[in-house]
């Protein structure tokens, strides 16, 4: 099926909306609404309701949204119908708390691969995952990893970048807080937590001017 | 100063906005556009003078938005022009990687408490935060903390919900993949790291159909 350009913001709510319907027909539900969806979601109705309007509109009046339809078309336009291997370099606290991390199954993604420095770590395993050396990080390609999870230090995480790109990664989860240039066509996503801190404090009470 | 109430979308971007800001400002310049601005944080131009809008046009045409006054107001709107004390619970890999992140001083949090169930971690010290037994954690009001921060497993993580809130935190960094719930008037960001990562997939070349 071939669907219209997706703007990115669209694109970056549709895991949630994924997450939200796969929920939904836990609990035994075969349809919903936009309203139930972006309750349990965190979004208006209505930025549901456009959202999908970019893939074909599968919902009916008066009955909603079919969770299997949604389901199934959200994991195609995501990509997430296939498994995707990912490489995480800088075994760290962070990086350890990531590999034994389950989540990542939930969409699919498998991190195949470890990466560290530190030859103290080198050739243990840590959730199973064996930590090689990042200076043999070159057979990326060979071995299907497309994807890479950068959780390395500041100073290093623009080298580790260039690396990955040199051996065929084509999207990259950046948590160093740096900004990482790649050439056009590879993707990057920065998950800069402090930053997701920092707009909380809006919301505290008596804190209001 | 008083403002008009800012979406919630827009105020989740101002941190970024705010990060650019003082990027540049660290360079040496004193003004910047909605361009510059906007291709250093990876949204659009007119994103960013839609988002300024809600806060009074500080913007000069042909001058563009000074360094200054934007950090100053973005703070101000933000409450980050006070400190704000944080507490962690579970100090595993995950939480281990937050307390030693020195990205939170950025914006001027500092977490202040760290809580664990494990015996052999209470009394520790974590990044130079004593560790303390959870059980114990209703105190929190009566030394400034705020804000919570949960990397506990997902099955504990509605009871720290709880005792968080019963000690008067008012906003929580929730890293469990479990949906919590809270009363009206305290504020949660769940960090979904899987459901970052979903969303790449996307752009990955040769997979288009």
């Amino acid at each position: 099926m071939r669907y219209r350009k997706i703007p990115d913001e669209t694109v970056r709510r549709l895991p949630a909306y994924l997450r939200g319907a796969l929920h939904l027909s836990q609990t035994g539900v075969a349809s919903t609404s936009s309203k139930e969806l972006a309750d349990l979601v965190g979004v208006e109705p209505w930025q549901i309701r456009k959202d999908f309007s970019y893939f074909g509109d599968f919902g009916r009046p008066g009955v909603g949204y079919s969770l299997s339809s949604l389901i199934s078309q959200v994991n195609e336009i995501l990509r997430l119908d296939t498994r995707h291997k990912a490489a995480l370099v800088g075994v760290g606290n962070l990086g350890s708390a990531l590999l034994a991390f389950p989540g990542f199954r939930t969409y699919g993604f498998e991190i195949a691969a470890a990466f560290d420095i530190d030859r103290r770590k080198i050739g243990r395993r840590k959730a199973g995952v064996l930590i090689e050396d990042v200076a043999v990080l070159d057979h990326l390609n060979a071995r299907g990893v497309r994807l890479g999870i950068i959780t390395v230090p500041e100073a290093s995480s623009q080298d580790v970048t260039d690396a990955l790109v040199r051996t065929g990664v084509k999207g990259i989860l950046n948590f160093s807080p740096r900004r990482i240039a790649v050439p056009r066509g590879v993707k990057v996503i920065t998950i800069d937590i402090a930053m997701d801190l920092a707009h909380l404090p809006y919301y505290l009470p008596g804190n209001r001017r």
